[in-house]
């Protein structure tokens, strides 16, 4: 169950998640078995010394949380750590969930039943006028419309939202406009809708941010319309992000003639729904209104930990030399260890908090 | 099995589909019933008079059959009748089968493997240009390339089909040039293609032609490719046909805003195998290569003729009390009158013939 928390576990929440070798599976794996960010992040580096590490794990320090917790605080943005009341239940329900947001405007947007329009940065004024269409009818229809601030389909869609509510997830920090031209876009959405950023304050984005962007996008929504999107586009990284969510997938066709149709129409081939209008989202929708249930409850009573600790011990390198370069499903080293599946994860956990391995979204691990 | 007729029992072939009151369910059933359209025709008088015929039936006369030959010899036209060897066995396979086929040009044609090209008459250039690309392609593949003669799309498919084969199915005879600008290209279809049609040589289409036309050229082929198509329009007609006579249906996805793509879209949305190129078609095709078995052999022996009759005669006014203005199933006249399937609809023929009821294709019957 979701509840409050103190600024101390709210910091080290904070510091657990900007922590080396620590990513949204590790993290979450943590915090279920530790029961809190601070307990865990006594026993972070103990764990990374016992995965294997010789040199001594970098922990985000205080004081460097302390400072992104400040830099936050004079932007007027607010930090909302997994587990906690406001944080948006579409996210929770995530597997991973990310461990934390920050978000700048209004955050009681991210509650409400949302779709996200997503596109071609180089979109055709057909595409656009289409999107504009689309993000104004749904938000008639009452649902939020979340996009990623990019230059054409995203921002023909936050813009046509702004009245109704709309939700930009970034890839930089929650400062960080890019594209630059959007600056007037970027302060409108925070003053009427909202900013989100799972990333740290005043980080600029790099290309390596957007995917991680892209899964908060869909993660935020009950499903994605892809407007336009040529093959391998960002776009397309999202519907499928959104599918392996259990969101529903929207694609808008186009003619074969057109390059920005190529990535749609092959979605619908794959299995997305066809979107002609916002009455073809919003029919799916109403004939599938919730989500899954969150997959784990964060909060869940630590375990026996000793008992834990001794089983990984020696699992873990039998474990490690069952990983390879490949990604390779977890559920697949526990059958060849034949070893209970949780004793395994926390011993994948312990190798990846040193380094050794990356555990990767899809239940999927890999030799880092 | 196809096997060679006699020039008389192909009059009277001829005779017994052009008798009214005899459509293609009818004429099936009585072939079946009487081995010889020559037997048939001997029959019929009577059992129009037994299915409650007061005037005499209307059979189409030997003199008024051998104009119709006389006049498709003169224009170098052939007959085929479904059972004779050259009778396309992809339209012998329809339930019903036609019962007949004029050709001009190359009626080799009809036996190699087919794709239609269909679509709006009124066709973008986009629309008409990707026509052309996929009839070429498909051509070059090894396709005939089946279309209806019309303006736009179809046009755009023969055109470019001319050098690798093109079969176009037409709504009145084989000799009514329809659109009249389609007169060059009727032409070349004759000279190295082949025109098909059921109808009487001699007559011009009439709308209520269309839909007949329609389930010939989707009998003719593998699989139907719907390219532009407004909702409610002749396309989707043919499309739908093809789907239940177990063709593959293809739809060339288009943007929301061009109203010729609302009907494509929406075969998409039905279940169609969304086509952006021929290598679609071509993939489609390899994975289903072959049609369903045809479902009835038009020349089993003829049954105990005399026991059928007994039987008819007995069950014929029953059947009838049942059948209404509304098209009802004869599976569900077969169960209320629980006598056996083929008896009951030996009664439905007399009363066909007798122009009493209406037999339709999808087995099902009417009052007329």
């Amino acid at each position: 169950m979701p509840q409050p928390i103190t600024d101390t576990e709210r910091r080290d929440r904070l510091r657990l998640s900007r922590t080396e070798n620590v990513g949204p599976v590790a993290a979450a794996a943590l915090m279920a078995r530790f029961g809190s960010a601070t307990r865990t992040l006594e026993h972070l580096p103990g764990m990374a010394l016992r995965g294997g590490r010789t040199a001594p794990l970098k922990v985000c320090t205080i004081a460097e949380a302390d400072r992104e917790l400040a830099a936050g605080a004079k932007l007027g943005a607010r930090l909302i750590t997994c587990g906690e009341p406001d944080f948006p239940p579409q996210l929770a329900a995530l597997d991973p969930p990310p461990p934390l947001i920050w978000t700048l405007g209004h955050p009681s947007l991210l509650t409400k039943p949302a779709v996200a329009i997503v596109g071609a940065r180089i979109a055709s004024a057909g595409g656009q006028r289409f999107a504009r269409q689309l993000a104004m009818e749904l938000g008639q229809a009452g649902y939020v419309v979340v996009s990623g601030l990019a230059r054409g389909i995203d921002g023909a869609a936050h813009e046509s939202a702004l009245p109704t509510g709309t939700v930009a997830v970034l890839g930089g920090g929650v400062d960080d406009i890019y594209p630059p031209e959007h600056r007037n876009l970027y302060e409108r959405v925070a003053a009427s809708g909202c900013l989100v950023s799972e990333n740290a304050v005043g980080r600029k984005a790099k290309a390596q941010d957007f995917p991680r962007r892209n899964r908060i996008i869909s993660g935020l929504s009950l499903g994605v319309v892809v407007v336009e999107a040529e093959m391998r586009s960002g776009s397309l990284i999202t519907a499928r992000l959104a599918g392996e969510q259990g969101r529903e997938v929207f694609a808008v066709p186009g003619s074969p003639l057109d390059p920005r149709a190529k990535g749609t129409n092959d979605l619908i081939r794959q299995g997305a729904i066809l979107c002609e209008s916002a009455e073809d989202v919003i029919e799916a929708l109403r004939r599938q209104p919730t989500l899954r249930e969150p997959q784990r409850d964060l909060f869940s009573p630590p375990r026996d930990e000793a008992a834990l600790e001794r089983e990984a011990e020696r699992l873990r390198e039998r474990a490690y030399a069952l990983v390879s370069p490949t990604a390779t499903p977890v559920d697949e080293i526990v059958r060849a260890l034949s070893e209970p599946a949780p004793a395994v994860f926390a011993a994948l956990v312990e190798l990846a908090v040193a380094g050794r391995v990356e555990l990767l979204s899809g239940g999927l691990v890999a030799r880092a």
